[in-house]
């Protein structure tokens, strides 16, 4: 029996959290997914920190269809990605998809503009906590948040248990 | 007859864009005018692109009362302030006195979270829109927005109309 490579898309724009996207990104690919980092278009994408990935893909290119989880980081990226309509189309049929979708830091401001957190639990970074509430979110301050297919965290500290749950819903993901 | 010199509190905190505050505090003490940074501990406060300020006040100093205008800059200021309760607690008394706030970028934030902007015409960079609208105020993409006593800038390229909208509002307070 084969085994199938699992699928995890990556949303990333200039001035992002360099720790939050790296870390995943190495974690899930040392578990065995592929990561393909998405931008509004392709080409090196730099962290606030000096990191630099490479958007291989455009929104334009996929659809939500083709992976099996979405991971939005942190940063300046999420309030570029916000302002880009098919970063929030594709943020938004993503969560509508029930498909495991993660968000870290200031990654949530993507899912304010996707309007997908009316009456769903789950952290950020407090200087957005607000701006969730005000969306109708449940904002709690707690290192992970899982809720139906929404993973939430609230800063780089709590990277170690970001990636556990990224891990656990992506074995769970059937293919 | 001794005039008699206007006072504007400035806020600001770690990150701010840096033209945004230098630009209207060096524009209104060319005008007469005081002003004093407010910072949510006294000391050196750094922009994101080198400027740096000092808070000569904490919050804890100061009331609205001692001013005749609010200016809040933005960049990273913001949700560096809006998550210190003095700072919302201060600006939305200000709000409600009735003399001028203004507020370029992402400023509206820490007015998001002072709980003032329902039902208000404003605006800001373009990244805080949505939140803005949650917040329930009324987002428009204009240069240069003035409800009632809140005036509103988006960008630094802004800060020429922002500047003589800060003077003007300054010379009609009565003192």
């Amino acid at each position: 029996m084969q085994s199938q490579q699992k699928h995890v898309a990556m949303v990333l724009a200039q001035n992002f959290e360099d720790v939050e996207a790296t870390d995943p990104k190495e974690y899930l690919e040392r578990q065995g997914a592929k990561v393909t980092v998405i931008g509004i278009e392709r080409g090196e994408i730099q962290g606030k920190k000096g990191a630099t990935l490479t958007a291989d893909a455009t929104f334009e290119d996929v659809s939500p269809d083709d992976f099996d989880m979405l991971v939005i980081p942190g940063g300046g990226a999420p309030e570029n990605l916000r302002i880009h309509d098919p970063a929030v189309e594709f943020t938004r049929q993503f969560v509508s998809s029930g498909r495991p979708v993660a968000a870290i830091c200031h990654g949530p401001q993507l899912l304010i503009s996707a309007k997908v957190l009316d009456g769903r639990r789950l952290t950020a970074v407090n200087k957005i906590r607000d701006d969730i509430v005000n969306a109708g979110g449940n904002y709690v301050d707690e290192p992970l948040v899982e809720d139906g297919n929404l993973i939430t965290s609230r800063v780089p500290a709590d990277l170690p248990v970001f990636d556990e749950a990224l891990g656990r819903a992506l074995g769970a993901v059937a293919v």
